[in-house]
């Protein structure tokens, strides 16, 4: 179907167990009809470093033509000291690099988050939507899924079992579905 | 000499000829007496994995030694995408985990920042004060060292040859050192 | 004509010769055909009280009725003390109030900022986009229009004089007025 | 006795029964020994106008010199649309005018919040936190005192009757007025 959405899904841990890889997890099988979230998985991806942006390792090539060939977007954020994870922040860092080459540019994106400190990851998805003002990345306002009680919510397997959250996401996921729709209708109008 | 000052100072970016080394490079320079920079290089900590932090890799057992050996820390940020570049964050994480082994915990810490954007930086300054509230760092308040215009204000091998910054450099490096001397008072008298 | 796209404009400051009023009115001249900016002054609204939220004076609600008609938001802020000013926050959480009768609520809108400070103003920009995840308005994106050097870039009346701030703002407004007619076109196709 | 420490206690709040209040009563029943907590009301304050920054009202001129004879300042703040409230930045920024006259700077600070929302008020305390970069108020890092649940923390008259945020409060104040007392001997060490 043409117009299937097709939604990128990034999680910023590398932990096997990651209550953040949980709720991705959790997203696909919540995904509103008509749309589609496939996973990027950050492990392998080294560090930046600017001196090598011109001929990025083979993983960074693969994130940005995924990103590019994704609709949308939806991040999964932990929270690391009081901010965004060095990992996820440094992948962003590479698919915007180099100059001129931002992948993420005019994305629509959606952020969910999960963490044990108090507001449950807020502090990471505030960081994340004052980068999207430079990537150029239009997000969704509302509703703000940010998990707290994470030993409560997930169970032992780190799959999200809480029905509040549950419902919180496919809104998540719907008004993402729905910025992505009346941008292709405005693309449309304006050709 | 007993009171000689410890200051452990990292560059948040592995860019050979990265402006925030060479800024760093011009506060080894501009130390004020009885005090001394050393630098720690981030190239070759990886990408934190908490399934790993209970067996870090060589890199980051040395900074951690390094940072408990220092009476201050002195960061010096680029500003990626509107914030805290990945690889500064990164080196932050590792060194703040596993629990309960936090190696900033109480450390008076300084910071500066170069960056071509407008602003010098502040973006990602602003969220090194965040974290530092988790990590329990007591930062210097005043003056802001955001260097902008790098272009103008650095020459072609990226050092730093503007004197205002110089001078706000000092006197960064001085609040930086007296802090360090009233917190050794502190528990001196408290002994 | 029934299309017409009616904004409403707020300066963030009672200052007569005001850099933000200033700019505002420069947005007046420079607003894109089919569309219109109102002005509401913040003059006499007095401080937030939430004993008298249910029976608010006459200008807020006035202001509440005005934000209501109007199909979209312009906020142009100054920055005080690092962030935003007391007296923009204020008619702010007015409008918002009481729980419920939130009249900036689905609201698209753009912002603005002129200050002396390095930086021409983010710092209150970034406080008002995280405002906007609470009260449900959704910002534009880019450009981002923070003028600095304000005493270059205004005449002695505080006319904004500097042609790249004018056609920042033109774009800022585009962007905007794109954003109306994006939204009433998924509303209608939703009907 | 002189070296008792003055702190002045600022509730963010003109809600009679504000959760605010309350918790800077509290305050003053946990303060330690050798410390005293006054309160100052912020009723009555206008809203900033620059142009009368030079003539002020009394009630901004009562504020300064109070805060000049204070030792240290304790700001109690809820959080308004995901920010600080209108009223207490108002406040703020009437007593840091005008430009060389800012009645804050130097002053160690400390702060708490209560909020309904999840995070219990931090977004409005980290926005308190970049302020006082620009103030130049010295402020303590840990604890945080963010109190969350407040029906179930306060009692009917608003007075907190949780005991874990007691305790913490009781930290917090111990944390500042050490502050104050490093503070004194490094301004006699340096006469």
């Amino acid at each position: 179907m043409a117009d299937q959405v097709r939604i990128l899904g990034i999680a910023g841990s590398l932990r096997k167990a990651s209550y953040n890889r949980g709720a991705l997890r959790a997203a696909q099988q919540l995904c509103p009809e008509g749309a589609k979230i496939e996973i990027f998985e950050l492990d392998g991806i080294p560090v930046f470093n600017q001196d090598e942006e011109k001929q990025p390792p083979p993983q960074v090539i693969d994130l940005k033509k995924r990103i590019r060939a994704a609709d949308a977007i939806l991040l999964v954020t932990p929270e690391y000291n009081y901010g965004l994870p060095g990992v996820l922040k440094n992948a962003i860092d590479w698919a915007s690099r180099p100059h001129g080459d931002n992948a993420w540019d005019g994305k629509p994106v959606a952020i969910m988050s999960a963490a044990m400190s108090m507001g449950g990851g807020i502090r990471a998805q505030y960081q994340l939507r004052q980068s999207f003002v430079f990537l150029n990345m239009d997000a969704v306002v509302q509703p703000e899924v940010a998990i707290n009680n994470v030993g409560e919510r997930f169970d032992a397997q780190s799959n999200l079992k809480d029905e509040t959250s549950k419902k919180l996401i496919r809104q998540l996921l719907q008004s993402l579905v729905q910025k992505v729709r009346a941008r292709k209708q405005e693309i449309r109008a304006a050709a």
